[in-house]
């Protein structure tokens, strides 16, 4: 089976690739179970330090159709699409944020239904598209009222998804991630950038701001838990999803005082001490709107897994950042 | 001020037209009471019956830009966006629901924000953007999980009306309607045809189908409320939409046995004897997914009116039918 990733550059992108090429088969639309013989592999910047012939890796633009069908083609079984403008620059440029987050997404699903093999589509969405007056632990059934417009993107292409599911269009599962932590690599311009940052940085040695209240409590996943759920969300047979193809995901709800006490267990008082706390309305605005702990009732009825404890979700970082490439 | 008004052949769009006529002001996004000067009046077909020298009546392509240049300009102060596609025909006709029911809004939200003006943008939505697992009585909290195509499109259309509203690109609102009855004229595309259908066609002499089982319970508005409903949508102060700018409004909750009964005690056994139930399962299954009760607490809060009964809703549309060309 040929298996497209988009995003595939990005940390998840290439650990969710190294997850595939480990397995070796997944199961298509129809129930069976296929060896993965090729993984396209698709970004804005290319690819690097996977080496398998098995992975073919392109670059470009997803929303230019002559793009589209060469990556996307009769032998394509499963679509992972995580390519995404992150909420802070999609804040501030609404125009490329539409085109990515939302015209790009509806172009592949377009491509797909136009291929006419119902292929398994696997999204990422995200927490940003709830906000407003929200109870203590958001349910299944809370409506959607978006603060940004990155969230508005993500709520957009959760209902086209859907309805191209129920069309028989396309095989689809929309996962809503929490945030994820620790990222490797740099800070990005995701208003959550912050929730990745005052961990990994001050066990580089490096300092860190964070840009919102201690007490801030905030949903998250660790980058394993999110490549288990997106495998997982892939496999599901279609008949197990009664409630919907869009599907908030379980997680971890933690303040970020309890996330630098953990730090601060792990690594010592030295290595906390490299945070400074200064607050910077236009994220906490953002990042206060987004709820901080979910029921998730229909994932966890579906198998979807979540971090046990935040300790845990740092040793894992510290052992990753030591055998993999960021 | 210049008003533009899509749809405005329709029922509801002539009636507006109308409204506004006889108001002769409304107030703009600044808050200034404005004498009405001209009404652009769109259509796919042009608009008939009214003759006042404010009125221009144009027909064509909303998605064509060249068109949208001509029909909002600099001059435009407020939108009134009643063109859709209904559901039946949306669902038949995937692309052309599509285009008309959101890329044909996102077109005018483009327009009005090219102008950069942050003119009015009163819209109608639908109950249709809810389904699956719900409650006897919709809250405003409720998700929203469309099971067809129209409902989609509609909750495309919504997110993006609170996202250019949230950004000052606009200052929308959109009024999410219950089903209007009774409707003037032919049955049509919609899946709802039936429940003004089952009211007009007896009054008229001639035969009714009812496609779905009595005791289905309806959220109805009748076409007097519905006008003075988006022209309350529209005088709001911007400042009051405190929960937002998608309102599900308030209705009269009942069961089509219960229509039955209200056209019997009205206009006698023989006309009710009219109307033949013929299960359709296709409009059953998009009727059955709409709920038929709502809180529509913001609505009540925000000073949106409903009918009284359903007596008084037929009593209206015989007088209106003697008096007003369908």
């Amino acid at each position: 089976m040929k298996i497209v990733v988009t995003g595939a550059a990005g940390f998840l992108g290439k650990r969710l690739i190294r997850a595939l090429l480990e397995r070796g088969s997944m199961t298509d639309s129809a129930g069976e179970r296929r060896p993965i013989e090729h993984i396209a592999a698709f970004d804005v910047v290319p690819l690097e330090g996977i080496d398998d012939a098995r992975v073919q890796v392109s670059t470009g633009d997803l929303a230019d159709p002559a793009h589209l069908e060469r990556l996307v083609d009769a032998g394509t079984h499963s679509v992972f699409h995580l390519a995404a403008v992150v909420s802070g620059q999609a804040e501030q440029d609404f125009d490329l944020g539409m085109r990515v987050n939302f015209d790009a997404t509806r172009a592949l699903l377009e491509r797909l239904r136009a291929l006419g093999q119902r292929a398994k589509f696997v999204m990422t969405s995200s927490v940003a598209v709830f906000g407003g007056a929200l109870p203590a632990c958001v349910d299944d059934s809370q409506v959607w009222a978006p603060q940004s417009s990155y969230g508005t993107e993500k709520a957009l292409a959760d209902l086209l998804l859907a309805d191209y599911s129920r069309r028989g269009f396309v095989d689809g599962r929309s996962l809503r991630m929490p945030t994820i932590v620790v990222r490797p690599g740099k800070p990005n311009r995701a208003a959550s950038s912050f929730a990745s940052g005052i961990i990994r940085e001050p066990l580089n040695g490096e300092p860190a701001v964070c840009p919102v209240d201690p007490r801030t409590v905030l949903w998250l996943m660790s980058p394993l838990r999110a490549i288990d759920n997106l495998i997982h969300g892939h496999e599901l047979p279609a008949a197990q999803l009664s409630a919907g193809r869009v599907i908030n995901m379980p997680g971890l709800s933690i303040t970020v005082a309890d996330m630098v006490a953990s730090l601060r267990r792990i690594a010592g008082d030295e290595v906390a001490a490299r945070i400074a706390f200064t607050p910077d309305p236009a994220i906490e605005r953002i990042v206060n709107s987004w709820p901080g702990n979910f029921s998730a009732r229909y994932a966890r009825s579906l198998g979807f897994v979540h971090d046990d404890g935040f300790d845990s979700v740092i040793r894992a970082f510290i052992a990753d950042a030591s055998t993999v490439a960021a």
